[in-house]
């Protein structure tokens, strides 16, 4: 059974929403998606680092459309880890459990990384939204589709923009 | 520059140690060591999964003897992670973060696994006291000895009782 690492911010999680509602409420409008492209979170949200930093930032992340449904179905033909680069935010590890635990009841603890480096995961198949993750990676790369990658070339990762799309690659 | 993976409960953090303050204080004799051996924590103390999920339990963990001074030598020659089991406890994910930062300084967030299986780990070597996480891991494996593994067969893996003996066989 082959084995995938996902990815949850910006993957699972629609981190990109939520930095948007909370420039909106700082800053009083809200950003079109167009105006970020190419931007890093950082450059795209000046108080980016703070909201990433604040209690219930990651716990009240949104579910990216179609995540839930197509992992479930994933699930019944591999081994799914869910790999996050989290212990950059020391208060987002039990957030992003409990995430887990609500929305995708289906994913035991067994099956939750939350890491550093994500050099240290062996898997047959990576999805991340994150060159520095899936360059260094051995196995098959899926480069989901984000605001800070869209100007970059995927190279030999395979550029997808929706879980849709990643269902009709990996299920029969 | 070989990686090294390093378990940290009965490895790094002394769980049996604390297992038998917490059983001292609640059945007011504390279990000679003799008494525990061969026996898993839930064998060796009626109480243990109540103990282990109660908050503040693996943040009051004392520190292994001679682990600190070892592990801060070896990452002067190898690229070390802390690989944590923790997943199955959530309240342990910022606690073991915490832990780490304050008796393990010199290790970042960016060296930190927590995980529920070990099998999603790529490292060239492995320190842990179970054998479910040596058993199916690829590389070099050094089982710490601990009372519940203490009456195995090590098989392939090299038994050591301290990391004194650690630091003899991989530092030169």
């Amino acid at each position: 059974m082959k084995r995938i690492a996902i990815d949850m911010d910006g993957v699972m999680a629609d981190v990109v929403e939520l930095l948007l509602d909370y420039h909106e409420r700082d800053f009083g409008h809200r950003k079109p998606i167009e105006e970020i492209k190419g931007l890093s979170e950082r450059e795209a949200f000046p108080k980016a680092k703070e909201y990433v930093h604040s209690k219930g930032f990651f716990r009240n992340a949104p579910v990216m459309e179609g995540s839930r449904e197509v992992i479930e179905r994933l699930q019944q033909q591999y081994e799914i880890f869910i790999v996050s680069a989290a212990t950059e935010f020391p208060q987002s590890l039990q957030e992003k459990q409990e995430w887990l635990n609500e929305h995708f009841p289906f994913i035991s603890w067994q099956q939750m990384v939350f890491c550093g480096l994500k050099t240290i995961i062996t898997a047959d198949i990576m999805i991340d939204d994150r060159f520095r993750n899936l360059d260094p990676f051995k196995g098959d790369t899926i480069l989901f589709s984000q605001h800070h990658n869209l100007l970059k070339e995927p190279g030999r990762h395979r550029r997808v923009h929706s879980w849709a799309e990643i269902g009709r690659i990996l299920l029969p």
